[in-house]
């Protein structure tokens, strides 16, 4: 099949989807390019779709700088990194790729949270350190048949539920709206942040969620509890929660997301009650094949003028 | 409570267990002595009972020096480093803590799994190398949906498929007999060994089970392969496992046992494709001292001459 439009390929996605596009678009892999901007202004008036990974930015400006732009192909389900309100405005249609990474962030959170609880990776650095000849690792705290609350009870949400329902775990959930649930729904999140061990966030990110989770939540988590974080660093303010694992305010926490991705501070990363992932939540070979190719057959479907899969404007 | 009976107490328990023994008995903390041997022969005409946790050996010769002696309280499911043919043939029951570690040493297993497949700890150290700065950590392999097989489906092992079904995967199993549970059961290991992508050792350690899984079985889980080892390091033949790691013969390894604990090979710390772990399977604080309260109860119910609550032989 070829079809003949140009696309603007913003990020490296993974080869078997860039084979997908070559083998049926003109492609413009803006990705390899040294000098972009220049690059970007040669091939503009060309454009009609693009492909693009975050955190790659799609800006008003670029939207506004591709005239025949029609459609935008967001690898990922949050598309925080596109300006929506512009694309919109402008007839550009935006997809993203639910769904097909559900299962995999979801395996995420429940690593980070077996991690922190049993301190995996402090106890396999005891081992490798030799301390073992010495001494037993110290005893770290059982995760079975605790309270688990879950911050946004979307598609990726059930698919954590489901997992830690088979630790005997009590779950419950805050988000805007009550869901057709056997968990316990807190229509407040403090409320949900002070009955849990363990508060775990995947709602998306963006303006409307930045720092929901705050000095506040973090005081109601208490002492013993846990916050794990697979979902954007923008929903929790940082350097409360960096303050609140200093003082013991909370007991610890697992992170895959930060507010200045790639960028960790080091006061978080000396903290010996965390456990850091450089946003790996759907990073596997096969996810990652499935998500591209959901990019790849959103823009398929708008040239073909079929219903979008996964449209989000 | 107090009974007048004399109790050797073989290892460091949790603090709260040494106190309820202490209050309860007479307790002899050998443990605690530079000079243990000195110390047996000073009270062996008193000892009543003992409590002991692995891997501190309670042989042939220990046993026939407490003349009194009528009950053994091991801490842990495994009584490997007992001699429980001396002990029977010399009246002493021997009880052990079944169950009430079913959930932390299922909740390990998950761990280690989750840990292998999705390179938890290689993402952990990439992010604190501040190597997130230049690129993307690789991409890992999806856990969720594979074929999961158990070797031994005792109460550990069904503790293990309950949480593992959630990540709907398709879970097999191999034991001696046929269980009625809606898993498939292969009657030769190996056949179980060939049909699933992760093959997890939870069977009972000794001489019965003395690397049961062994070069061939190696390599019939084949270069997709992730062997996870709970139960004992005795069970697999280590030298074949490093070998099979090395060539590629299998993919990787999550162990928390060791063939000569706390000894591990430089071998196998080398490797990159295997989490260690220290034996903490059963590690925390809640399970721990729901362990030591068990030995506890087993040795007061034996002189009180009730039921007892966990015999071995």
């Amino acid at each position: 099949m070829k079809i003949d439009k140009n696309i603007l390929i913003m990020s490296r996605f993974p080869k078997r989807v860039i084979s997908h596009f070559d083998e049926t678009f003109n492609t413009f892999k803006i990705y390899e390019k040294v000098d972009k901007e220049k690059y970007l202004i040669d091939v503009s008036e060309k454009i009609d779709g693009i492909a693009v990974m975050g955190p790659t930015v799609v800006s008003a400006d670029i939207i506004n700088s591709l005239p025949k732009l029609k459609i935008i192909g967001n690898f990922g389900v949050g598309f925080d990194a596109i300006d929506i309100k512009k694309a919109t405005d402008a007839n550009v249609r935006v997809t993203n790729t639910p769904d097909v990474l559900n299962d995999e962030v979801a395996d995420t959170a429940v690593a980070l949270t077996l991690s922190v609880y049993r301190k995996i990776i402090d106890a396999n650095q005891f081992l490798l350190n030799k301390l073992w000849l010495k001494s037993e690792f110290p005893l770290s705290r059982k995760f079975s048949g605790s309270k688990f609350g879950i911050l946004g009870m979307g598609r990726i949400g059930k698919a954590i539920a489901q997992r830690i329902e088979a630790f005997n775990c009590d779950i419950s959930y805050h988000s805007r709206n009550k869901k057709d649930l056997n968990y316990k729904y807190f229509p407040k999140l403090e409320n949900l942040a002070e009955h849990v061990d363990t508060l775990c966030v995947i709602t998306p990110g963006g303006h409307e969620t930045k720092h929901l989770v705050n000095k506040n939540i973090l005081k109601k988590l208490g002492e013993n509890g846990v916050i794990i974080n697979i979902a954007r660093g923008s929903v929790i303010d940082q350097t409360a929660l960096i303050e609140a694992l200093k003082t013991g305010t909370i007991s610890g926490a697992g992170l895959d997301v930060f507010e200045d991705e790639p960028n960790v501070p080091e006061d978080l990363m000396n903290l010996n009650n965390v456990v850091l992932l450089p946003h790996v939540g759907s990073a596997t070979v096969e996810t990652r094949y499935q998500m591209g190719k959901m990019v790849y057959d959103n823009i398929v479907a708008f040239f073909k003028n079929e219903k979008l899969l996964s449209p989000v404007n």
